[in-house]
């Protein structure tokens, strides 16, 4: 039989990254494409341990039977701490939702706000899998510039104007896919900026801990009024495999999301919210940043030489204080795309630039994760890039 | 600042069980409006064991890493076994997806299939949560009849040629809320008619194995065609706080559902996943099933003595082969929702039944959740409901 699937869909199938992780699962390819933490960061003790306890513990069962929708409290409670590191000071555990990795409450977030036709603003770049969960909305996505040091305000404030967008998407800190991280004075003129025009702003903050040179950056939220919803996860630092992220935002924002959670899922992994829980109270978490940090800053050093050594001199790349990415640029028509089943052949997996962006262009980028591989196959791996694209350039000089 | 929402939450916000529960998490009350399994019965040693294991062995790591959205393999290859016991034979791991629990896969159904205004039929009374989650999508939902052994075909038919629905929501094993479960040739019927018209079918199972008298009836799905999706969830049997639920479906709807997973939340809880695999694996779930059998029969047993010997002569109940909850009636108007704060106040709980109906009809039933009261509290709490009730009656009869 054939089905009649909704709208929405013609939209979402058929994605770049699906296609490209697919691809990746094959052990033989080396991948700078995924968003993968460095395995071996992974603290599977400290959770084997906590996990034993908390099962063993006399309220086990608590922690395996249904649980609240916002989240365990003694889990918001300690989210109120956490967030003091982005310099959300006074957050209330009201102003918290546990959610199920950070992707739940970029979409939760659309729910709440979006309804069909209207726009949105995105920095362009930006993350893809937030285009892809806009698009299931059936919403108009502009590109807002990016400059040197992340988005170009005057940009925005003349989009805001010309578009009247209910909300804008930003990764203001080691963003997803450039690696650039917002000066302060850039998040005060955005924070006044979407409160003079009321516009929502989704601060998406996976990254800033893994930060591995310069000084710590405040939040947009901490300089912020109400329009600012602040989301950060632990995935990148725990265990992407536990799912557990947050929301930090109004109290009003937060019960519409909460709402919206109750019907997609009732309520995060209870079991996986005890082990977040018990690795912030035993402030476990500060040693974990400590470990993850020189680990990253080595692999980045790695990719930097290699891409130093290796990239064709029309080549260019961003030079990150750390995330888990570097986005590179040709000064030359290298079609990166048209140049990744080739790269496969070679066994070498990226992510082409233009996907990022919500008008499909600039299709001489990529994006390059340099915190999963080991110190030989980013080697092996950039080489064989390298290769790749100097034959290119060498065709079109021709 | 005042914050526009999107249209949608207009008739998801302020609903009735949120309101409810909230009532309920006070530890004074006597509750009878949950859906929670019996505590005693969650296998938190079993849980623990394993996941000590998991968490100990070479592949520790893994489990802690991101991984797909489908759900593991090794998991979907096991669910593919698991699903003969609801006579769903020769399931292929491609027609499986793992979801965050049960509730999650009603939610990514919908957003498969629904446009906004649509018409989609339930059972009239059905699940209150899938109408919750039903309205975020801004359609139409309509009440196919429901008789003494279930839904009423006939009507089913009238409203299919009546309405053109997308699909059709059905609990038809221990119905929430009514107990029900419908026979073979009903569930023939249902394959037979949905198929006819091109009807999706979301035949919600997350109770059957909770049977602790009669013969278990086969899935509709095992009788129907590619329109029939099964639902079902290891919650109340295995444990809810893991929010492990599973899908079998066509594969293309599988694919499009797995789309719209990966932007909810990538992937479901690896954790959660790796126990319920092990649990699976080591046929853990059948000793599980056999231990919870006798405990819910024998609570369902004293509830239905304390109905008999508390409750007004007016009242009568659906007697139930398992699950977790029978379904009242007066034949007088007994208002539940109006009565509902003085039940509060003589601090038992349970839900007015006009909330499970799509248009807020039937004032005077309710739904009484027997598997989570102790025999005391449940003989209290049916004690209190009945003098409450009993005064009521006088009063409209003077």
């Amino acid at each position: 039989m054939s089905f009649k699937f909704s709208d929405r869909l013609n939209s979402m199938s058929g994605t770049a990254t699906r296609e490209i992780l697919k691809l990746t699962a094959n052990p033989e390819i080396i991948s700078f494409a995924g968003g993968l933490p460095a395995t071996e960061c992974l603290p599977v003790k400290e959770i084997e341990e906590i996990t034993q306890e908390v099962l063993s513990g006399t309220k086990a069962s608590n922690v395996l039977q249904y649980g609240i929708t916002q989240g365990m409290f003694t889990l918001r409670e300690l989210c109120t701490d956490y967030v003091k590191s982005f310099s959300i000071n006074n957050a209330h555990p009201e102003e918290i939702l546990i959610v199920s990795g950070g992707q739940q409450a970029l979409d939760l977030a659309c729910r709440v706000f979006l309804n069909k036709g209207d726009t949105i603003l995105v920095e362009a770049p930006t993350y893809l899998a937030f285009l892809q969960i806009a698009a299931a909305y059936e919403i108009n996505i502009i590109g807002v510039n990016s400059i040197s040091d992340g988005l170009d305000t005057d940009d925005l404030e003349e989009k805001i104007i010309k578009y009247s967008p209910k909300l804008i998407y930003l990764v203001p800190t080691f963003s997803n896919p450039t690696g650039k991280t917002y000066p302060l004075g850039k998040r005060k003129k955005i924070a006044e900026i979407t409160k003079k025009y009321n516009v929502i702003v989704l601060e998406d903050d996976p990254y800033s801990k893994l930060r591995f040179e310069g000084e710590e950056v405040p939040s947009i939220k901490s300089v912020g009024g109400d329009n600012i919803i602040f989301i950060t996860s632990f995935s990148k630092i725990i265990s992407p495999g536990l799912r557990i992220g947050l929301v930090c935002a109004n109290a009003e924002i937060i019960r519409k999301m909460e709402i919206c959670k109750q019907s997609a899922d009732v309520h995060t992994s209870h079991l996986s919210q005890a082990i977040v829980k018990e690795f912030l109270s035993r402030n476990l978490i500060k040693n974990q940043i400590q470990k993850v940090r020189p680990i990253y800053k080595a692999k980045k050093e790695y990719m930097e030489q290699a891409m130093t050594k290796y990239m064709p001199k029309e080549f260019d790349f961003t030079h990150v204080e750390g995330g888990m990415f570097v986005w590179g640029e040709f000064d030359a028509p290298v079609d990166t795309q048209k140049l990744f089943p080739k790269a496969i052949e070679k066994k070498v997996a990226y992510v082409y630039g233009n996907v990022f962006y919500p008008d499909d262009s600039s299709h001489n980028t990529l994006r390059l994760n340099f915190s999963n591989a080991t110190k030989e196959k980013i080697d092996q791996g950039i080489r064989a890039l390298g290769e790749l694209y100097q034959n290119e350039i060498n065709k079109i000089k021709k």
